[in-house]
């Protein structure tokens, strides 16, 4: 006979057994301060520098998004009251979808509760919608996305990553039935970035449609931050773009972009939106204040684009074994669970310098990272700051540094 | 070959002409006027009365919530910035879970994005942990449950509505194996109660876990707002007890309670945990004042019952055909999808009530309905109103009126 509570006590021992085990800690943001937070430790409270957050620009600090925030809250209260459909629609989220299709030059937005729903529900329900429908999933999507092409019951076929050969492939063995691409423009682990335009051309040979998450790229690339297919001026050819609210944007939730077919569509099938209740009114109206914000300035984008390449620099130039990456995303691979964790706790104890451990199952076993975020709040000094307490970490953990000459190639 | 975007407006045309076509009325709360509201319609602004939000108590325009997101945006800033591992943990999500699996006399508490992925995630998840579990699963259970039950992957049955006869045949045949059985404690669109004891009854007899969701009872019922097992003295009996943030609580977000095992099984294996970024610190401090202030407050409470019970009398009482229900939904039988429409297009129009018509995929078809929703701002000139519109509308519409002799038995 099942004693449950002894079976879940016996799977998390497991998980301790692995070095699996994870430990959230309790990091309380102060706006304003950004990237200082205070960290509630056991042995009391302090002071600390995030370096891993998806705020990626400060816009969650932003004194315009907060206020939008405030006010809509103190006009329409605090939450939606109920699904899209009933009563939970408001008018904050119907200008907030109108503000996301112009962002992506499309005719219309759908807004969903997290960018992981809007993966998981808007792949699976356009899936199955399209009768007979292949899907073709990059070998690095996200979870989300994994959970949309699995959830939709379609047949799936892998691509390597990245890898337009191999796409090309599987789209001529598929002859004429529907196909549906699925891939995202920065990976976020690895920090590298889709063919977009090759993709199309490809989609647009072989009769596929495209569905591109550009949950790591909104906010930050192309002239207006609409993402890696703005800046390289395939927007227009990519039939659903999707993006998140809480990561550059700096709120939370996640949405669709493309026809007004597709979006009604969805919107009209979709469970994951169907049955949930919608976004607060002053959540919807925090993401368009800072959408509208990052439309008009570019200075955010700049000053990211300087501090992540000086981050790279600097760590490159003490032999920290940083990953190549053409984005923001700053990978310091270790290789193993234990050491990983162990140089997240020494960087937190001893230098106040929090950077989560990235294992298992977000990256393949024996490729846990260190994945650093370098934004525009972070200051020379304390790109320097963490320069200095890697080195330390790197050399009491003996991880192995890189020679300084061949790092600097 | 497959032109993708001819197909979308053909399925869109089929379900217009099914009638099943759902538009997204306008609304624009205001706080401090709740039922009042405005509606944006194509012919210009105007006020009024929403009879069918999920924000069951008003607490979505409390004072005091709003003043703790308000409170806590300026502190903390707009977004979580990350997912709970990594930098989006907060001290005020911190708060909440520990004042959840208080509000339910559990060890912990989990919170998630919404309340349809707490279910989606976490029956999932606890299924697929659990070695050859069979999922027993109410006939009537929410879609987010079904979807649970079904990305589970494991064996499942279903029993009928409520029947514990039923119930128990099914435990009985399957025999050894571990089992789940889940379960609603207010049905949404009947507005009925399951009996929590008897199937406690049974779960301990036959070995079972059980699995609760009070996403229409949180708040409302129990002396400090619990949920309808608290109410029954029946909590200590349910292994996992789901509700949300959304309705009675008034703001956003769902989440779990049980023990420290199952909830750290969950949190550590749940893909729809993992990979989504944290509710708003704003979010959860504003259901923290929430919870607090109905655990201490059962004003709300006994007005809400004092109001629903008021609307059934009133409505039976002019010959609205409402269907018998023990808690505080209040559902009109229209039965048809196109009448239903019809009938919340005249009382919007005409009358400035809003009650949205709940048809298919909600609720099966031909028993498509209107679904009102008293709460304790509506007063007794709200219901007064409410009854002469409706009566109006059934009148205009040819719908037919209950005998009112009949309808006061």
């Amino acid at each position: 006979m099942m004693n449950y509570q002894n079976f879940f006590t016996a799977a998390l021992e497991r998980l301790q057994e692995e070095r699996r085990y994870r430990v959230f800690a309790d990091i309380e943001r102060i706006a304003g301060q950004f990237p200082t937070a205070l960290w509630h430790s056991p042995e009391g409270t302090r002071k600390i520098t995030v370096w891993c957050s998806n705020d990626y620009l400060g816009m969650g600090q932003s004194r315009d998004v907060t206020r939008a925030m405030v006010e809509t809250a103190w006009r329409l209260g605090t939450g939606a009251g109920g699904t899209r459909n009933i009563s939970g629609n408001s008018h904050p989220i119907v200008e907030l979808e109108a503000e996301l299709a112009d962002l992506h030059g499309k005719e219309a937005g759908l807004v969903f509760t997290s960018g992981y729903v809007s993966n998981q529900t808007g792949i699976s329900t356009l899936a199955k919608l399209i009768p007979d429908c292949l899907i073709l999933s990059d070998a690095l999507n996200h979870n989300s996305m994994i959970e949309g092409v699995r959830q939709s019951g379609c047949d799936k076929v892998i691509f390597r990553h990245n890898d337009l050969d191999h796409l090309e492939e599987l789209l001529k063995a598929a002859g004429d039935r529907p196909k549906l691409i699925v891939f995202e423009s920065v990976y976020s682990m690895d920090g590298d970035i889709a063919p977009i335009h090759a993709i199309c051309d490809l989609a647009e040979r072989y009769n596929a449609m495209t569905y591109l998450d550009e949950v790591h790229a909104v906010g930050m690339y192309g002239p207006r931050g609409g993402g890696i297919a703005e800046r390289d001026g395939a927007m227009h050819r990519v039939d659903v773009i999707e993006g998140t609210l809480g990561k550059a944007f700096g709120v939370m939730g996640g949405y669709l972009t493309g026809t007004k077919a597709v979006m009604d569509a969805i919107r009209s099938f979709a469970p994951g939106f169907i049955f949930t209740t919608a976004l607060p009114p002053a959540v919807a109206a925090a993401a368009t204040a800072s959408i509208r914000h990052l439309k008009a300035s570019g200075a955010e984008r700049q000053k990211h684009q300087r501090q992540v390449a000086r981050t790279k620099a600097v760590l490159a130039g003490v032999g920290i074994p940083v990953m190549d990456t053409v984005t923001h995303i700053v990978p310091v691979m270790v290789g193993n669970a234990e050491a990983c964790k162990a140089a997240s706790d020494r960087l937190l104890e001893r230098h106040g310098i929090y950077i989560q451990p990235i294992n298992y199952p977000t990256v393949p076993r024996g490729t846990e990272r260190l994945r650093i975020t370098p934004g525009p709040l972070h200051t020379d000094e304390h790109i320097n700051a963490l320069a200095a307490a890697l080195v330390e970490v790197w050399t009491a953990l003996k991880l192995p540094l890189q020679p300084k000459a061949q790092a600097a190639e």
